[in-house]
């Protein structure tokens, strides 16, 4: 048996593995799709090997059989990109040359392998659609781990304060452009942090909480952020040569066509879905969007309130174990009830039937967006919004729930509220911020990077005892590893365990990045260090995210990308709302405001809003600002589309240089009117009835005798005004 | 002599008319410069003649001598067009060809003409820049009237209520793009205006001012119009083959470089002029606006305090006479205040040095618009937001004036106000806003046409007198007609009354449109009839400007454009400020809101804040959601720009696809594993040292072996778990 070493170093030149399984499918049939499957498979162009998989399973190996064949495909790849406006220029004539002035990556070469073997029929691929339709049983298809690659990349990372760009361009290279934008995104936003953090810890320790300074500083830098990102995403885009790449759509193979029409330009057939249809199912979003906020709001809000009751009201006894209750409610019933939501936005999505997976994507991603907008930030709005200016009212009211915890009160007094009455406990907030942004975050960072782990020992474990116990039995499946060839042995084993691993969805981590910008963005005014935690969450963020990747998770499929797509939408609605919470929250608790019971005393209506309101527009007028200075700024990016652009203009000019140089010009014909051509007109003037407007043209002949005229003329003008001359006359 | 009618049905063939005047230029200079003149109108092949002009000019007439040529440059033209992307496709190769598909318009052909004349001589023009430097004495170039189609238009427009998008074309195609773009726009505001007229009369009728309904109602019409000319201006952009035309950037000639450099990356020749010096320069438009809006602010509201006083304070004397005080200072002081501020305007345009003539214009008229606004909406503002909420603090602040009057008054009593107290006159708003936007309007309206006419008038007449007063001192000079040729005589005298005439400047009339309809949008709500009083001013106004053009204006020069320019942004920041206005007017005013003292009495800071706020934000939403909505809709141009571009896509293709096919694909590589190159593997595999990823791939050869063991593996797998298998077993 080769050394586990070895397996790890060669992925035996496999471009992909496919994981057939067959476990709910009947035998003959298992047997003739697989046929059906290895034939296709040779159909364009690949080359397979079969070997015995986990339970139920079989692994098919695959690679390209021809290089130039592949060339060939990247090539037209490469052709359509250019007429679809991905690149300026269209690759040079020979493929051959064309790689060479653009060598292919990996990312690519796997990419246009997945597109190959994923395409329809009808567009030149093996039309193969894991766990879909008539393909169900393929259950995944993946390349596998380059791991010598992905051991010295954890090495370097974490070896290495910061990133730079070449890793990033490395991670491209590799992982394709989708993952990169998420890592480019992550490092960019990390590098960013380091201002506000520095500048949070001195805010903190000379400012002080709820600073105006701190809130106006915080917000423009969440402006410049957005803006930069944005400018830096197009760059990047220009950089990978993916630019535009979004307009390329991919349709849905989803997509449920109500007719067929043949478009009246292009001649081309299209499936049509009305829009008016679509939009009566997009505005169910609002009564999801309005419940979904009704349902989680509700949940969180009874938490909130039976928290308050219990900490601050409630004094009766099991006051230890009660106080727990709330986040034993909120963490058995908020999982579930975010389950139920999100698996309700992706029906309502999927009813929308967009037409192309990027549209379906961009919908889907607001509805999950809105979700987590509710359950990450709902709570600290409650607190700073509700609790902290109307609590005196509104506890009162929580009494109700005193007959909840009667049976337990030993007399009535526990019940009841201090005698000194109620009072707001002002440091509520400031907990509930730090429990978010710093407890919070690491209790996620742990869950995912512990509990995957976790899941697959556990997972190794039972499959461990159910083959011991079978084999007590007696009717004990051989192992799958039987069968093997003994100098493949551990290169097998290494890729079940590799097909056993979930799929990455880069979405994810994303989305943790773009909520956790929001917990600056709102509410660090509250607590200045919030970019302090971030900093150094982020810092192991990347280095988890890349571990995760590379030992958690299968390779993933490298797609391209030229945006973090919807989530930049979010980012400018955080910024935003950004600007109406930090003053807000400003006004509210800072100069003292905080009356003798805890609650803000010399608060009013006109102020709070007035201070909103110049808040806000105060935002829209810096962010204008920035946006220009933004987009004022040169970029190597830029440039190189810049010089593209200039090159494939020349290019132009060039090709239609020789026609346009046959063709006459004005100035050649300046010469034209000879004496020729002089009694030319005379003789044509005289053979036809002359029109006055031969007769206009004909006075003066040539530009020289229109000069002689014209002096006469200027001659005598000038005779008639000089007093001098007209007394000499 | 020619009867006058013959006069005015022909131009000569004529294409355009240079008045060389030398008035202040002495004889020998004069008469070299205008051979230097003809000479460099003849290298560019334009024939010319010269006649005499009014008082020391010569008029000189210049012709296209060789349409052949003239369709080369046009030709050139086209081709320069697709390269900067303003056409999807490349005319076709053949000049004829080319314009035979799209014929030549006379805009087109007079632009073109025009740029030859003008055009530095390094572009192939013959450099002649009327007024400016070395030609000062070129006075005008101007192109001639073409009468018998100017009286067709002004017949068919007075004669039709509507007019059709065929009357617009035919604008463009005589006048060009840039005008046609008023017109069009114009046009599409009285269309859209018949609605609010409509409404605005039933809510005059049925709901009064001041109603949230007509509020919302004309706030939401605002949207839709100004969002849906953004689309319509790319559907006529696009239909008249002018889209992204703004692209092509003109250099402006007084632009200053600071240094020249070469550009790294397309080896050009760039002037640069410091971004950061130009910025600080841009700064000073700070407190230039702060100090026009002082100035301006100062003397309104300085001319509204004294005719407050005097209207509703003062009871002395000559109160007849003074009532008109403020008119008369307003009317006196005003334009030469705004005068001074747009020259002031101008020179800071030209101090911010700006490389294009397009971010010329934009800077320009945002200044011109800040001074415009503040003198259009100033006093209405004030009314509504000072004088009415505030007018019971400030007026008796107003007693200082009476130190003025005193001198006038016979009693103290005079000058005290009425024992009752001063109260607010509630209707001043009103006769406010019926004053602008009925008025002014009609003498705005009056001014425009009849005082050119006047001038005209009055300035002949002085010519006459002034001639007949030499006369009579007997050293008349000779009527510049004196030597003209008999039969030219009526076509010339028209030239030289055509070369007197103004230059028609088309933002001025498009500036009059915005804040036409910036009434409607900030103040209607407190007169519904006004857009019944604009829909008649509208139709009027398209006809007068009709008029104007033909009749008083020099024939403009046709230049093109895709847009109405930096009046797009006006109208957008109108709409949103519009929101603002129409809500807090609605709060302020509505519900009987107006306490006994004519003041509004129950009105709450915080609520009027609400109030705006949310209708700001509910302006947001509905902009987004009309902005969508309108994206959705397809239009003629949108389907040609389609069309076009699916075209040269195909195009694209169809050049590539011999080649693409000659390029090998992957699916002919499918039958390449035949017994030779298994025999061949083999044979390698033994002459070698074999890697184990040789053997890896040896073990299978051939799909069918695949599949065959596939089969195996499935099988064996399938009899591990049937339990009845088992037992059989």
């Amino acid at each position: 048996m080769a050394p586990k070493s070895q397996a790890l170093q060669t992925n035996m030149d496999v471009d992909y593995v496919i994981s057939y399984r067959f476990a709910k499918t009947e035998k003959a049939v298992a047997v003739q799709k697989f046929e059906k499957l290895v034939e296709a498979l040779a159909s364009v162009g690949l080359q397979t090997e079969v070997r015995n998989g986990d339970n139920h399973s079989v692994l098919l190996f695959i690679r390209v059989s021809s290089d130039e064949h592949l060339f060939g495909e990247i090539y037209r790849s490469r052709v359509r990109d250019w007429i679809h406006g991905v690149r300026a220029a269209a690759p040079p004539k020979e493929t051959r040359e064309a790689l060479e002035s653009e060598p292919l990556y990996e990312a690519e070469r796997l990419r246009i392998i997945y597109q190959l073997i994923t395409n329809p029929v009808s567009e030149g691929g093996a039309g193969i659609t894991p766990k879909e339709g008539e393909w169900k049983e393929v259950e995944a298809l993946f390349a596998l781990h380059d791991h010598a690659y992905n051991k010295d990349w954890l090495k370097k990372w974490t070896g290495q304060w910061f990133l730079k760009p070449e890793d990033i361009d490395d991670i491209r290279n590799r992982l394709g452009e989708k993952i990169a934008f998420y890592f480019a995104f992550t490092q960019s936003y990390f590098a960013f942090l380091l201002f506000p953090a520095a500048f949070g810890a001195s805010a903190w320790l000379l400012l002080g909480s709820f600073s105006p300074i701190y809130g106006i500083v915080s917000s423009i830098w969440c402006i410049v952020f957005t803006e930069w990102w944005k400018h830096q995403e197009v760059d990047l885009a220009v950089r990978w040569g993916v630019r535009n790449v979004s307009r390329i759509e991919t349709k849905r193979k989803d997509f449920k066509h109500e007719k067929q029409i043949t478009d009246p330009i292009t001649g081309e057939k299209v499936l049509l879905y009305p829009a008016t249809k679509r939009l009566q199912t997009q505005l169910l979003q609002i009564p999801f969007a309005l419940g979904a906020a009704g349902l989680l709001g509700a949940l969180i809000a009874t938490c909130f309130g039976i928290e308050v009751f219990i900490s601050e009201v409630y004094g009766g006894p099991f006051k230890t174990i009660l106080v727990f209750l709330p986040t034993v409610i909120l963490t058995t019933v908020m999982p579930v009830l975010t389950g139920i939501l999100t698996s309700f936005a992706t029906r309502l999505t999927q009813l929308e039937n967009y037409e192309t997976e990027a549209a379906y994507q961009t919908a889907l991603t607001q509805k999950i967006f809105v979700l987590n907008f509710i359950t990450s930030y709902l709570p600290i709005f409650l607190t700073a919004f509700v609790y902290v200016p109307f609590g005196n009212i509104i506890v009162p009211y929580l009494d109700v729930l005193s007959l909840t915890v009667r049976p337990f009160a030993e007399d009535e007094k526990q019940l009841q509220a201090p005698e000194a009455g109620f009072t707001i406990n002002p440091d509520r907030l400031r907990k509930q911020v730090i429990y978010f942004t710093v407890t919070a975050q690491i209790v996620n960072f742990g869950m995912e990077l512990v509990m995957p782990y976790l899941k697959r020992r556990g997972f190794a474990k039972y499959k461990k005892m159910q083959s011991e116990r079978a084999a007590k039995n007696g009717g004990a499946p051989p192992s799958p590893a039987a069968n093997d060839p003994p100098e493949d042995a551990a290169f097998l084993e290494r890729v079940r365990q590799e097909a056993e691993l979930d799929v990455y969805d880069v979405t994810t981590d994303l989305r943790e990045m773009v909520l956790q910008f929001g917990y600056l963005s709102l509410f660090s005014v509250i607590w200045p260090l919030t970019a302090v935690s971030f900093v150094i969450n982020d810092w192991l963020e990347l280095r988890a995210d890349a571990m995760k990747i590379c030992v958690e998770m299968r390779r993933p499929t490298p797609w391209r990308a030229d945006t973090i797509g919807p989530w930049l939408d979010s980012l400018s609605f955080i910024t935003w709302l950004g600007s109406l919470t930090t003053s807000a929250l400003v006004y509210l608790f800072s100069n003292d405001g905080l009356g003798p019971d805890g609650h803000p005393s010399s608060i009013t209506g006109w102020a709070l809003l007035l201070t909103v309101f110049f808040s806000e527009h105060a935002f829209f007028i810096v962010r204008w600002g920035v946006r220009l200075a933004i987009s004022k700024l040169d970029s190597p990016g830029l440039q190189k589309e810049r010089r593209d652009r200039f090159l494939v203009r020349n290019q132009y000019f060039k090709e239609n240089l020789s026609l346009l140089e046959k063709i006459p010009r004005m100035a050649e014909a300046g010469g034209d009117i000879t004496r020729e051509s002089l009694e030319e007109d005379a003789r044509r003037a005289s053979l036809h009835a002359t029109t006055p407007e031969i007769r206009f043209w004909a006075r003066q002949k040539g530009w020289k005798e229109v000069a002689a005229v014209g002096k006469g003329y200027i001659e005598r003008a000038a005779v008639e005004v000089s007093p001098e001359t007209k007394k000499e006359l």
